[in-house]
């Protein structure tokens, strides 16, 4: 026990039960026992485990714990910003001349490709700062702003630098986010090419590194059945897929993801309700990125309700990108989840601990009962509500060194 | 020329024109002159008029220079907060069933007959306080959580004693927010008690503190007669109207603002085609509140594009309240008008600053021409346009000690 400590001092302790769905734990005046940085007990301070009666305390200064949050989906690296096109959308000019004209996500390939590999890692390490200074304790990360082998891989090198560096990612392989330029609009063709020579040769340049694959399956950028070949692909080298799925119209990207077993679709919405009973049994988890869509002043929130009518296990993330969320706020997120995607609180704040986490394989995260990483943020506020609530407050963590 | 000095290093300078319609200037490297307070010239830096060339500098440390945000709508004083019954509406408790409960507006007009105006004062100023240090230099407040003569005159004299403590704010009379409880419903009794006794009583306590009245105007509170009851009375004592109008449905109370020559309108989620054009004709100001239609989690955003189409000069406020905006963040209300109300970056930023002050008589706020109080901002940008951009960011602006 030499290494036990107690957590106490805490006004009360939110957190997502691991073990029932949707299932929330509030316990005032709570106390926790942690050891080796994970979770050995938690529960009311007076019921605390004689075992743990003397072991030295940590004061939790009279705050909330919860668990840190997990962003399941961003696009962490990446060349430039795109600033300047924004306003232009906002001016009214479409996306498509903006497109034609050399912007949009061109104009980030155009500056990720130009990008070196300590540039990318020293933008992602002062992003990575930010979400942990805001409590995102994991995240997942992707490529696809290099949209050719040379760029993709240096992505990929920049992610594993990160990682060994200490940072808490998962890396996703998105080779497949557009065509690029010079392929034409030859989707057929890009897609053979990801699939059966560039995932194969990032997984032999750095093995280990991506866990996932993702492809933009999307109407006018890749089918359904060009995104089963690269997915297929990837399984055999071992990565799960996570699907951009059904994001701008409906094309069947839910019901793939769950056909093909996938660990999350991620957009959805447009989602079909056929999608979103396939997913829920295949337990496919719906990764919803409502900061995408303020941003892009769209009016169709994902059906997040009807999602969780249907039995899935709804996540939250940020789609941090430059065109469509440069949002590094996961209380945004949160915000939204509750006033336009109109989960609960409770129900928003597990969509962005334990399903983001299960997204993510990750048992250990977004909950804090016994075997949990001691990832725990320190609210000083009268209720973790109250972090929606007050909708525009920058509210900050403080941390448990454990 | 003793007191003279000059803003310069500057990366630009970005101000609304008041000479002309929606017109912003955008002015890279420039200066200012200021004295007493005042801006005395703009420019490049340059164009410096040679009688200012020996002035000493004030180093803007490469930033952009702004004026100050205008809010012209909060609700600033008030007793309690509703975080508990803000989480029941998630859960899908209708409001109706929270406000028989003794719930909503009510729970609020409980806690603020009960606050003391030392109490008031105190919340007040740790609001005006956060307000100033996110950038806004002036502000609207309105009575109207009393809603009986006592408790009313407790918020004027809370306010009064704010703007004697050296805050800039203009004071609204609002005692027509809602029906009180124990008034049974009798709108048209509390209405006539409010015109015919309550506002004139309020003046004669508390002369010159109150500038403006204001009547929530819609289906099931009061009728546009009962407002124009209201508003006549409130008018005689030399109280400008301010309306709220057409909020959660068309009751012709944009109508009634122009009828009035009323200040503003607020709100205005169902405005008619026709409201707007009389709007327009009587320049009457649309406040438009869209944290409220976030917070509320409603889709019916206010028809700004619309509204500028007309020709309405459109502002934007926070709507500060405890119910259905605890936002005191003038960069959601700036995000919200450009990616869900659609207006330009230099629209929203126009509305926030020029307009905003325009609906408060005040037309040496919100810009830098000649003339204009130098209440200016410095943000540490590459331009103001990222102020929306980064859409999580909690920037802070720097200030000029002219």
């Amino acid at each position: 026990m030499s290494e036990c400590r107690v957590l106490t001092n805490l006004k009360g302790l939110l957190s997502p039960d691991p073990r029932a769905a949707w299932a929330v734990d509030r316990i005032p005046d709570a106390a926790l026992a942690l050891e080796g940085g994970r979770v050995l007990w938690m529960g009311r301070r007076t019921d605390l485990p004689a075992a743990f009666a003397g072991a030295p305390t940590l004061d939790g200064g009279g705050a909330w714990a919860c668990p840190g949050f997990v962003d399941p989906h961003t696009h962490l690296l990446f060349g430039g910003d795109r600033s300047g096109e924004f306003n232009r959308r906002l001016h009214g000019v479409p996306y498509a001349q903006v497109a034609a004209e050399g912007g949009g996500i061109r104009e980030t390939v155009r500056a990720t490709r130009l990008a070196t590999v300590d540039q990318l890692v020293a933008d992602g390490e002062a992003r990575l700062r930010t979400l942990r200074d805001r409590g995102v304790v994991h995240l997942e990360a992707k490529t696809g702003y290099g949209l050719e082998l040379e760029a993709e891989a240096r992505l990929l090198e920049a992610y594993g630098r990160l990682r060994a560096a200490g940072w808490s990612l998962d890396i996703t392989l998105l080779p497949a986010h557009d065509i690029p330029a010079e392929f034409g609009g030859d989707a057929e063709g890009y897609a053979a090419l990801v699939a059966d020579e560039w995932l194969p040769e990032l997984v032999r340049r750095q093995p280990g590194v991506a866990r996932y694959a993702d492809v933009f399956v999307e109407t006018g950028v890749f089918s359904v059945a060009q995104g089963r070949r690269i997915f297929e692909a990837g399984q055999r080298l071992g990565l799960q897929p996570r699907v951009h799925a059904d994001e701008l119209s409906w094309t069947g990207g839910a019901e793939l993801a769950a056909e093909l077993g996938a660990a999350s679709a991620d957009h959805l919405m447009f989602c079909s309700e056929q999608g979103m009973r396939a997913m829920a049994a295949a337990r496919v988890r719906p990764v919803l990125l409502p900061a995408t869509t303020l941003f892009l002043g769209m009016r169709d929130w994902a059906p997040a309700r009807a999602m969780i009518g249907a039995g899935c296990e709804v996540a939250l993330a940020s789609d941090f990108n430059p065109g469509s969320s440069p949002c590094l706020d996961p209380l945004l997120v949160l915000r939204l989840g509750c006033l336009q995607l109109r989960m609960t609180f409770e129900e928003a704040f597990t969509a962005l601990t334990l399903h983001a986490a299960r997204s993510l394989g990750r048992e250990d995260l977004g909950h804090l009962h016994p075997g949990a990483k001691a990832d725990i943020l320190l609210w000083d506020l009268g209720d973790p509500l109250e972090l929606v609530y007050w909708v525009g407050e920058a509210f900050r963590p403080r941390f448990v060194r454990a």
